[in-house]
């Protein structure tokens, strides 16, 4: 299975966090290749170095971790995901970071897109250890042969 | 084909009840797993019966019905749907409503996740008639054999 | 390869001009099927022609051409979209014109979708040359056969 994960916002990943550990925990090899906002899902921290004058504006403007991801709808300027993260906890749900641990527990390989880097001035020095940059052509080779593909 | 409904606005709503509906016709099997926002599409109505004061407020802030999903783009606090539906009916398209119950007469499968009615407190009680519970894996092994796959 | 190109935003044009132009120079053939918002991104400009009240509302509100596209996420009453243009420039990347041109260049086939064509009220006159307007079966009977299917 292949996902490309474009959106980062924190719905849509526990989507991807839920459907990448199930597919794994069943035995099949997933990949998961992270563009644009995505990129926001493996960032160690906000960083402004490297960066010229218009990404260090966006970076400013985005999210600083996995943990602080917006909604997709209900945002409510930030009221909404911890509500969600509430209701997860009080439902003994797994956290966005217990489910990421499982999928790289679970070997499932996390690819930055090399060109959403580029745009962002996101480098490896930026990103979590164990994070593959490749472009699309690497994305396309795998998701040519892999059962499911799904833009998320 | 299998679908995975996640964002349960109502152009979405458009597109994934076009394309099941048309695919079905075809003579295709079909399959819809309704998660997250998704599930308000299943809605029998607004209920507030055993669920937490976090999902109590979630209930209150979605939409009540399949009839009152908002736009994706362009809602404009409820009178963009409003339009889309007045024109839609000026060029006598069938409803989302027609379209759902053709739908389930050309036995469109309709699947509501496990997880995601967990986190909402959503119950068979809370659902229309004819919609399965299931989680994760189902959805995996129906797609891992299925031709096409798309999350909407 | 099939793209349904659904959401008309311009990160998400480039997310699909970027992975149409790769697997097409790869040798794959690629159909993008443009429905909903996406239509936006095949006008020729704004047209009010032949367009019920409703149609012209909706027209007047939509942006004017694939060149003004807004953002899915931090738009900022169109100023994301412009520091984005901004940044791909500054990294000598390929504007959305661009990639669009190396599509066609490459025979990626641009399909119509034609009951949003309907909605919208959206002919072969609005729209750029080389556009073929099509129906779902269409697009399924294509995606049936094809090893990668996404909707964007």
């Amino acid at each position: 299975m292949t996902i490309i994960f474009f959106s980062g916002t924190m719905d849509k990943a526990l989507a991807m966090l839920i459907l990448a550990t199930t597919a794994a925990s069943m035995g099949m090899d997933v990949e998961v290749f992270f563009t644009f906002w995505g990129l926001n899902f493996l960032k160690k921290a906000k960083s402004f170095k490297n960066k010229n004058i218009l990404q260090k504006m966006m970076e400013f403007m985005m999210p600083s971790s996995r943990n602080k991801l917006p909604l997709s709808s209900m945002n409510m300027l930030g009221a909404g995901p911890v509500m969600m993260k509430k209701l997860m906890m009080s439902k003994k749900m797994p956290s966005i970071e217990e489910l990421f641990e499982m999928a790289k527990q679970f070997k499932v390989k996390l690819i930055a897109c090399s060109t959403s880097c580029g745009i962002m001035g996101v480098g490896p020095e930026n990103m979590i250890e164990g994070v593959e940059i490749a472009g699309a052509t690497t994305f396309l080779s795998k998701a040519k042969n892999a059962k499911i593909n799904l833009f998320i």
